[in-house]
Protein backbone atom coordinates (compact mmCIF):
# COMPACT_ATOMS: atom_id res chain seq x y z
CA UNK A 1 0.00 0.00 0.00
CA UNK A 2 1.08 3.42 -0.76
CA UNK A 3 3.06 4.86 2.30
CA UNK A 4 0.89 7.54 2.57
CA UNK A 5 -2.64 6.01 2.78
CA UNK A 6 -0.97 3.43 5.44
CA UNK A 7 -2.22 2.60 8.74
CA UNK A 8 0.65 3.27 11.14
CA UNK A 9 -0.67 0.86 13.70
CA UNK A 10 -0.85 -2.01 10.55
CA UNK A 11 2.34 -0.80 9.50
CA UNK A 12 3.94 -1.52 13.73
CA UNK A 13 1.98 -4.92 14.36
CA UNK A 14 2.97 -6.29 10.58
CA UNK A 15 6.47 -5.11 11.59
CA UNK A 16 6.08 -7.08 14.66
CA UNK A 17 4.98 -9.89 13.19
CA UNK A 18 7.72 -9.76 10.70
CA UNK A 19 10.19 -9.93 12.68
CA UNK A 20 9.91 -13.15 13.99
CA UNK A 21 12.35 -15.84 12.71
CA UNK A 22 10.77 -17.10 9.06
CA UNK A 23 7.60 -15.01 8.80
CA UNK A 24 8.06 -12.27 5.67
CA UNK A 25 5.77 -9.32 5.20
CA UNK A 26 2.93 -10.94 3.12
CA UNK A 27 2.50 -13.56 6.32
CA UNK A 28 2.93 -10.75 8.71
CA UNK A 29 -0.03 -8.48 7.11
CA UNK A 30 -2.13 -12.22 6.84
CA UNK A 31 -1.86 -12.34 10.26
CA UNK A 32 -2.53 -9.29 11.17
CA UNK A 33 -5.60 -8.66 8.99
CA UNK A 34 -6.89 -12.23 10.52
CA UNK A 35 -6.07 -11.00 14.62
CA UNK A 36 -8.29 -8.06 13.40
CA UNK A 37 -11.30 -10.06 11.76
CA UNK A 38 -11.16 -12.01 15.27
CA UNK A 39 -12.79 -10.57 18.51
CA UNK A 40 -10.88 -8.34 20.55
CA UNK A 41 -10.57 -11.40 23.28
CA UNK A 42 -8.68 -13.43 20.85
CA UNK A 43 -5.75 -10.80 20.32
CA UNK A 44 -6.05 -10.39 24.42
CA UNK A 45 -5.68 -14.12 24.87
CA UNK A 46 -3.00 -14.42 22.55
CA UNK A 47 -0.51 -11.31 23.88
CA UNK A 48 -1.03 -12.23 27.57
CA UNK A 49 0.19 -15.52 26.71
CA UNK A 50 3.27 -14.53 25.34
CA UNK A 51 3.67 -12.30 27.89
CA UNK A 52 3.38 -14.43 30.54
CA UNK A 53 5.63 -16.79 28.94
CA UNK A 54 8.30 -14.25 28.46
CA UNK A 55 7.86 -12.73 32.49
CA UNK A 56 6.73 -15.93 34.31
CA UNK A 57 9.22 -18.45 32.77
CA UNK A 58 12.33 -19.77 34.57
CA UNK A 59 15.21 -22.08 34.33
CA UNK A 60 16.04 -24.67 36.34
CA UNK A 61 19.05 -23.76 38.54
CA UNK A 62 20.43 -27.61 38.54
CA UNK A 63 20.21 -28.79 34.72
CA UNK A 64 19.17 -24.88 33.24
CA UNK A 65 15.85 -26.27 31.49
CA UNK A 66 12.61 -24.25 31.21
CA UNK A 67 10.79 -24.23 34.33
CA UNK A 68 8.20 -22.80 36.43
CA UNK A 69 9.88 -22.91 39.65
CA UNK A 70 13.71 -23.75 40.79
CA UNK A 71 13.65 -26.68 40.01
CA UNK A 72 12.22 -28.09 36.93
CA UNK A 73 9.95 -31.15 36.77
CA UNK A 74 12.53 -33.79 35.12
CA UNK A 75 15.03 -32.77 38.46
CA UNK A 76 12.36 -32.98 40.72
CA UNK A 77 11.19 -36.22 39.43
CA UNK A 78 12.61 -38.86 41.79
CA UNK A 79 11.72 -41.62 40.08
CA UNK A 80 14.16 -40.65 36.97
CA UNK A 81 18.08 -42.03 37.78
CA UNK A 82 20.21 -38.99 38.83
CA UNK A 83 23.26 -40.66 38.50
CA UNK A 84 23.36 -40.01 34.10
CA UNK A 85 22.84 -36.61 32.29
CA UNK A 86 22.74 -36.11 29.26
CA UNK A 87 24.51 -33.05 27.58
CA UNK A 88 22.18 -31.00 25.02
CA UNK A 89 22.58 -27.64 23.07
CA UNK A 90 18.93 -26.18 23.93
CA UNK A 91 15.43 -26.81 25.35
CA UNK A 92 14.06 -27.71 22.30
CA UNK A 93 16.44 -31.37 22.41
CA UNK A 94 15.39 -31.93 25.49
CA UNK A 95 11.72 -32.17 24.31
CA UNK A 96 13.39 -34.50 21.69
CA UNK A 97 15.19 -36.64 23.17
CA UNK A 98 12.36 -36.82 26.01
CA UNK A 99 9.77 -37.81 23.13
CA UNK A 100 11.88 -40.85 22.12
CA UNK A 101 10.71 -42.02 25.84
CA UNK A 102 14.15 -44.08 25.88
CA UNK A 103 15.55 -41.86 28.46
CA UNK A 104 15.24 -42.13 31.86
CA UNK A 105 18.44 -39.95 33.18
CA UNK A 106 18.34 -35.97 33.75
CA UNK A 107 19.80 -33.33 31.57
CA UNK A 108 22.22 -30.64 30.93
CA UNK A 109 21.26 -27.53 29.24
CA UNK A 110 24.32 -26.04 27.59
CA UNK A 111 22.79 -23.12 26.40
CA UNK A 112 24.43 -22.69 23.10
CA UNK A 113 27.48 -24.63 21.37
CA UNK A 114 30.85 -23.74 20.88
CA UNK A 115 30.66 -21.19 17.66
CA UNK A 116 33.58 -18.55 17.42
CA UNK A 117 31.80 -17.58 14.05
CA UNK A 118 28.54 -16.60 16.23
CA UNK A 119 30.29 -15.12 18.96
CA UNK A 120 30.19 -18.04 21.58
CA UNK A 121 33.06 -19.30 23.40
CA UNK A 122 33.00 -21.88 26.04
CA UNK A 123 32.16 -19.01 28.56
CA UNK A 124 29.10 -18.55 27.32
CA UNK A 125 27.65 -21.79 28.04
CA UNK A 126 26.84 -23.61 31.23
CA UNK A 127 30.11 -25.66 30.98
CA UNK A 128 31.20 -24.52 34.58
CA UNK A 129 27.92 -25.55 36.55
CA UNK A 130 28.07 -29.12 34.54
CA UNK A 131 31.41 -30.13 36.12
CA UNK A 132 30.51 -28.40 39.26
CA UNK A 133 27.15 -31.06 39.47
CA UNK A 134 29.69 -33.85 38.00
CA UNK A 135 32.10 -32.74 41.20
CA UNK A 136 29.28 -33.21 42.96
CA UNK A 137 30.50 -37.12 43.32
CA UNK A 138 26.67 -38.58 42.47
CA UNK A 139 26.66 -38.53 38.74
CA UNK A 140 28.28 -41.52 37.07
CA UNK A 141 28.00 -40.84 33.34
CA UNK A 142 27.62 -37.93 31.02
CA UNK A 143 26.44 -38.56 27.98
CA UNK A 144 27.06 -36.22 24.90
CA UNK A 145 23.70 -35.68 23.02
CA UNK A 146 25.29 -32.54 20.78
CA UNK A 147 24.87 -32.08 16.82
CA UNK A 148 27.01 -33.89 14.37
CA UNK A 149 28.83 -31.03 13.63
CA UNK A 150 32.39 -29.04 13.73
CA UNK A 151 30.86 -27.23 16.46
CA UNK A 152 29.04 -30.09 18.02
CA UNK A 153 32.19 -32.17 18.06
CA UNK A 154 34.29 -29.42 19.47
CA UNK A 155 32.12 -28.70 22.28
CA UNK A 156 31.99 -31.84 23.14
CA UNK A 157 35.47 -32.46 23.16
CA UNK A 158 36.07 -29.25 25.30
CA UNK A 159 33.65 -30.71 28.23
CA UNK A 160 35.36 -33.90 28.03
CA UNK A 161 38.46 -32.42 28.45
CA UNK A 162 37.39 -30.71 31.44
CA UNK A 163 35.55 -33.77 32.94
CA UNK A 164 38.78 -35.75 33.02
CA UNK A 165 39.57 -35.04 36.36
CA UNK A 166 36.56 -36.38 37.66
CA UNK A 167 35.56 -39.95 38.02
CA UNK A 168 33.13 -39.98 35.79
CA UNK A 169 32.11 -42.13 32.51
CA UNK A 170 31.84 -39.74 29.44
CA UNK A 171 29.63 -41.36 26.38
CA UNK A 172 28.44 -39.82 23.10
CA UNK A 173 25.53 -40.99 21.24
CA UNK A 174 25.42 -42.97 18.39
CA UNK A 175 26.46 -42.37 14.88
CA UNK A 176 25.40 -44.25 12.31
CA UNK A 177 22.89 -44.84 9.38
CA UNK A 178 19.80 -43.05 9.92
CA UNK A 179 16.38 -45.77 10.42
CA UNK A 180 14.80 -45.58 6.99
CA UNK A 181 18.31 -44.48 4.90
CA UNK A 182 19.45 -46.78 2.26
CA UNK A 183 23.50 -47.03 2.41
CA UNK A 184 23.63 -46.15 -1.09
CA UNK A 185 22.63 -42.87 -0.47
CA UNK A 186 24.27 -42.64 3.08
CA UNK A 187 27.29 -40.22 2.82
CA UNK A 188 30.67 -42.15 2.92
CA UNK A 189 31.77 -40.43 7.15
CA UNK A 190 28.29 -41.73 8.63
CA UNK A 191 28.95 -45.06 6.67
CA UNK A 192 32.53 -45.16 8.08
CA UNK A 193 31.18 -44.45 11.56
CA UNK A 194 28.47 -46.78 11.59
CA UNK A 195 31.03 -49.49 10.71
CA UNK A 196 33.60 -48.85 13.17
CA UNK A 197 30.71 -48.27 15.95
CA UNK A 198 29.04 -51.92 15.04
CA UNK A 199 27.17 -53.21 17.31
CA UNK A 200 25.87 -56.72 18.42
CA UNK A 201 23.04 -58.05 16.10
CA UNK A 202 19.76 -58.14 17.93
CA UNK A 203 16.93 -59.62 15.73
CA UNK A 204 14.66 -57.00 17.79
CA UNK A 205 17.01 -53.85 17.05
CA UNK A 206 16.80 -53.23 12.98
CA UNK A 207 13.21 -51.58 13.30
CA UNK A 208 13.01 -50.24 16.57
CA UNK A 209 11.99 -46.89 15.87
CA UNK B 1 7.85 -33.29 25.09
CA UNK B 2 6.23 -35.48 27.36
CA UNK B 3 3.15 -33.83 29.09
CA UNK B 4 4.04 -34.49 32.69
CA UNK B 5 7.34 -32.54 32.16
CA UNK B 6 5.80 -29.77 29.49
CA UNK B 7 5.70 -26.43 31.00
CA UNK B 8 2.06 -24.75 31.12
CA UNK B 9 3.47 -21.46 30.02
CA UNK B 10 5.24 -22.53 27.34
CA UNK B 11 2.52 -24.71 26.22
CA UNK B 12 -0.07 -22.27 26.28
CA UNK B 13 2.15 -19.94 24.29
CA UNK B 14 2.55 -22.65 21.60
CA UNK B 15 -1.10 -22.98 22.09
CA UNK B 16 -1.58 -19.47 20.83
CA UNK B 17 0.59 -18.90 18.41
CA UNK B 18 -0.48 -22.13 16.72
CA UNK B 19 -3.57 -20.83 16.46
CA UNK B 20 -2.95 -18.70 13.98
CA UNK B 21 -3.76 -19.94 10.28
CA UNK B 22 -0.73 -21.16 8.33
CA UNK B 23 1.32 -22.01 11.66
CA UNK B 24 1.82 -25.69 13.00
CA UNK B 25 2.68 -26.63 16.46
CA UNK B 26 6.56 -27.04 15.41
CA UNK B 27 6.63 -23.57 14.04
CA UNK B 28 4.76 -22.46 17.40
CA UNK B 29 7.36 -23.68 19.50
CA UNK B 30 10.26 -22.55 17.61
CA UNK B 31 8.82 -18.99 17.52
CA UNK B 32 8.05 -19.45 21.45
CA UNK B 33 11.99 -20.10 22.28
CA UNK B 34 12.89 -17.71 19.89
CA UNK B 35 10.99 -14.87 22.24
CA UNK B 36 12.61 -16.50 25.81
CA UNK B 37 15.77 -15.90 24.07
CA UNK B 38 15.14 -12.28 22.92
CA UNK B 39 14.55 -9.58 25.91
CA UNK B 40 11.75 -9.16 27.66
CA UNK B 41 11.13 -5.74 25.83
CA UNK B 42 11.03 -7.64 22.53
CA UNK B 43 7.81 -9.57 23.69
CA UNK B 44 6.12 -6.77 25.38
CA UNK B 45 7.11 -4.84 21.98
CA UNK B 46 5.33 -7.08 20.32
CA UNK B 47 2.42 -7.70 22.57
CA UNK B 48 1.31 -4.04 22.77
CA UNK B 49 1.33 -3.40 18.73
CA UNK B 50 -1.04 -6.25 18.31
CA UNK B 51 -3.05 -5.06 21.03
CA UNK B 52 -3.01 -1.52 19.86
CA UNK B 53 -3.78 -2.63 16.67
CA UNK B 54 -7.03 -4.38 17.46
CA UNK B 55 -7.87 -1.93 20.24
CA UNK B 56 -7.33 1.11 18.45
CA UNK B 57 -8.03 0.35 14.68
CA UNK B 58 -11.20 1.59 13.44
CA UNK B 59 -13.70 1.75 10.03
CA UNK B 60 -13.97 4.21 7.53
CA UNK B 61 -17.35 5.29 7.99
CA UNK B 62 -17.92 6.07 4.21
CA UNK B 63 -15.96 3.10 2.75
CA UNK B 64 -15.22 0.93 5.35
CA UNK B 65 -11.43 0.69 4.83
CA UNK B 66 -9.19 0.23 7.51
CA UNK B 67 -8.34 4.04 8.92
CA UNK B 68 -7.41 5.40 12.33
CA UNK B 69 -10.29 7.76 12.42
CA UNK B 70 -13.63 8.39 10.62
CA UNK B 71 -12.30 8.79 7.44
CA UNK B 72 -9.66 7.15 5.75
CA UNK B 73 -6.56 8.25 4.07
CA UNK B 74 -7.43 7.81 1.01
CA UNK B 75 -11.20 9.25 1.40
CA UNK B 76 -9.67 12.23 2.92
CA UNK B 77 -7.82 12.51 0.07
CA UNK B 78 -9.18 16.01 -2.04
CA UNK B 79 -6.53 15.19 -4.99
CA UNK B 80 -8.24 11.67 -5.68
CA UNK B 81 -11.54 11.19 -8.06
CA UNK B 82 -14.23 10.99 -5.65
CA UNK B 83 -16.67 10.30 -8.80
CA UNK B 84 -15.00 6.83 -9.26
CA UNK B 85 -15.45 4.03 -6.74
CA UNK B 86 -13.69 0.58 -6.94
CA UNK B 87 -15.80 -1.76 -4.93
CA UNK B 88 -13.63 -4.74 -3.57
CA UNK B 89 -13.94 -7.97 -1.12
CA UNK B 90 -11.52 -6.43 1.91
CA UNK B 91 -8.54 -4.33 2.95
CA UNK B 92 -5.90 -6.28 1.10
CA UNK B 93 -7.44 -5.95 -1.99
CA UNK B 94 -7.38 -1.86 -1.40
CA UNK B 95 -3.58 -2.55 -0.78
CA UNK B 96 -3.32 -4.80 -3.89
CA UNK B 97 -5.01 -1.89 -6.06
CA UNK B 98 -3.01 0.59 -4.60
CA UNK B 99 0.23 -1.21 -5.40
CA UNK B 100 -0.64 -0.88 -8.45
CA UNK B 101 -0.48 3.03 -8.35
CA UNK B 102 -3.12 2.53 -11.52
CA UNK B 103 -6.21 3.94 -9.54
CA UNK B 104 -6.87 7.58 -8.23
CA UNK B 105 -10.70 7.20 -7.42
CA UNK B 106 -11.67 5.74 -3.73
CA UNK B 107 -12.74 2.47 -2.83
CA UNK B 108 -15.79 0.96 -0.78
CA UNK B 109 -14.80 -2.65 0.99
CA UNK B 110 -17.81 -5.39 1.19
CA UNK B 111 -16.33 -6.67 4.32
CA UNK B 112 -16.50 -10.01 2.54
CA UNK B 113 -18.25 -11.91 -0.59
CA UNK B 114 -21.69 -13.39 -1.16
CA UNK B 115 -21.14 -16.73 -0.22
CA UNK B 116 -23.70 -19.41 0.88
CA UNK B 117 -21.67 -21.86 1.73
CA UNK B 118 -20.30 -19.68 4.70
CA UNK B 119 -22.85 -18.30 5.00
CA UNK B 120 -22.36 -14.89 4.29
CA UNK B 121 -25.57 -13.23 2.50
CA UNK B 122 -26.37 -9.99 1.19
CA UNK B 123 -27.18 -8.56 4.55
CA UNK B 124 -23.46 -9.46 6.33
CA UNK B 125 -21.55 -7.02 3.42
CA UNK B 126 -21.89 -3.28 2.75
CA UNK B 127 -23.73 -3.18 0.18
CA UNK B 128 -26.47 -0.79 1.36
CA UNK B 129 -23.89 1.58 2.41
CA UNK B 130 -23.40 1.37 -1.61
CA UNK B 131 -25.99 1.89 -2.29
CA UNK B 132 -26.80 4.94 -0.46
CA UNK B 133 -23.28 5.99 -2.08
CA UNK B 134 -24.62 5.96 -5.12
CA UNK B 135 -27.69 7.85 -4.60
CA UNK B 136 -25.88 10.76 -3.19
CA UNK B 137 -25.56 11.73 -6.99
CA UNK B 138 -21.98 12.55 -6.55
CA UNK B 139 -20.45 9.04 -8.10
CA UNK B 140 -20.31 8.39 -12.00
CA UNK B 141 -18.86 5.21 -11.86
CA UNK B 142 -18.79 1.86 -9.97
CA UNK B 143 -15.93 -0.55 -10.53
CA UNK B 144 -16.27 -4.58 -9.43
CA UNK B 145 -13.49 -5.45 -8.66
CA UNK B 146 -14.40 -9.06 -7.43
CA UNK B 147 -12.83 -12.35 -7.28
CA UNK B 148 -12.92 -13.95 -10.77
CA UNK B 149 -14.90 -16.88 -9.00
CA UNK B 150 -18.74 -18.16 -8.50
CA UNK B 151 -18.44 -16.39 -5.13
CA UNK B 152 -17.24 -13.08 -7.00
CA UNK B 153 -19.45 -13.18 -9.86
CA UNK B 154 -22.50 -13.98 -7.90
CA UNK B 155 -21.69 -10.73 -5.86
CA UNK B 156 -20.78 -8.37 -8.60
CA UNK B 157 -24.16 -9.17 -10.39
CA UNK B 158 -26.12 -8.76 -6.96
CA UNK B 159 -24.66 -5.42 -6.76
CA UNK B 160 -24.84 -4.70 -10.41
CA UNK B 161 -29.31 -5.37 -10.12
CA UNK B 162 -28.97 -3.17 -6.83
CA UNK B 163 -27.55 0.02 -8.98
CA UNK B 164 -29.65 -0.54 -12.05
CA UNK B 165 -32.17 2.05 -10.15
CA UNK B 166 -29.53 4.59 -10.29
CA UNK B 167 -27.79 6.95 -12.80
CA UNK B 168 -24.23 5.05 -12.22
CA UNK B 169 -22.19 3.31 -15.22
CA UNK B 170 -21.29 0.01 -13.54
CA UNK B 171 -17.89 -1.35 -14.98
CA UNK B 172 -16.09 -4.86 -14.00
CA UNK B 173 -12.23 -4.92 -14.54
CA UNK B 174 -10.75 -6.75 -17.01
CA UNK B 175 -10.06 -10.81 -17.36
CA UNK B 176 -8.05 -11.98 -20.07
CA UNK B 177 -4.60 -13.64 -20.27
CA UNK B 178 -2.35 -12.80 -17.35
CA UNK B 179 0.66 -10.77 -18.12
CA UNK B 180 3.62 -13.19 -18.76
CA UNK B 181 1.22 -16.12 -19.56
CA UNK B 182 1.50 -18.35 -22.59
CA UNK B 183 -1.40 -18.79 -24.52
CA UNK B 184 -0.96 -22.65 -24.34
CA UNK B 185 -1.55 -23.31 -21.14
CA UNK B 186 -4.48 -20.45 -20.51
CA UNK B 187 -7.22 -21.79 -19.19
CA UNK B 188 -10.11 -22.14 -22.31
CA UNK B 189 -12.84 -20.36 -20.43
CA UNK B 190 -9.86 -17.18 -19.29
CA UNK B 191 -8.95 -17.51 -23.35
CA UNK B 192 -12.41 -17.41 -24.58
CA UNK B 193 -13.12 -14.30 -22.96
CA UNK B 194 -9.82 -12.58 -23.63
CA UNK B 195 -10.94 -12.64 -27.42
CA UNK B 196 -14.12 -11.50 -26.30
CA UNK B 197 -13.02 -8.58 -24.61
CA UNK B 198 -10.23 -7.70 -27.01
CA UNK B 199 -9.05 -4.39 -26.98
CA UNK B 200 -7.52 -2.07 -29.62
CA UNK B 201 -3.89 -2.32 -30.22
CA UNK B 202 -1.76 -0.59 -28.40
CA UNK B 203 2.61 -0.69 -28.89
CA UNK B 204 2.66 0.31 -25.31
CA UNK B 205 0.09 -2.02 -23.81
CA UNK B 206 1.64 -5.82 -24.61
CA UNK B 207 4.38 -5.24 -21.58
CA UNK B 208 2.86 -2.65 -19.90
CA UNK B 209 3.07 -4.43 -16.09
Amino acid sequence: MDRKYASALLDNAVNQLASLPGIGRKTALRLALYMLRRDAGYTEGFASALLALRRDVCYCLTCHNISESEKCSICADLRRDHTTVCVVENIKEVMAIENTQQFRGVYHVLGGIISPMDGMGPGDLEIESLVRRVEGGEIKEVILALSATMEGDTTGFFIYRKLQPCDVKVTVIARGVSVGDEIEYTDEITLGRSILNRTAFAADNSHNT
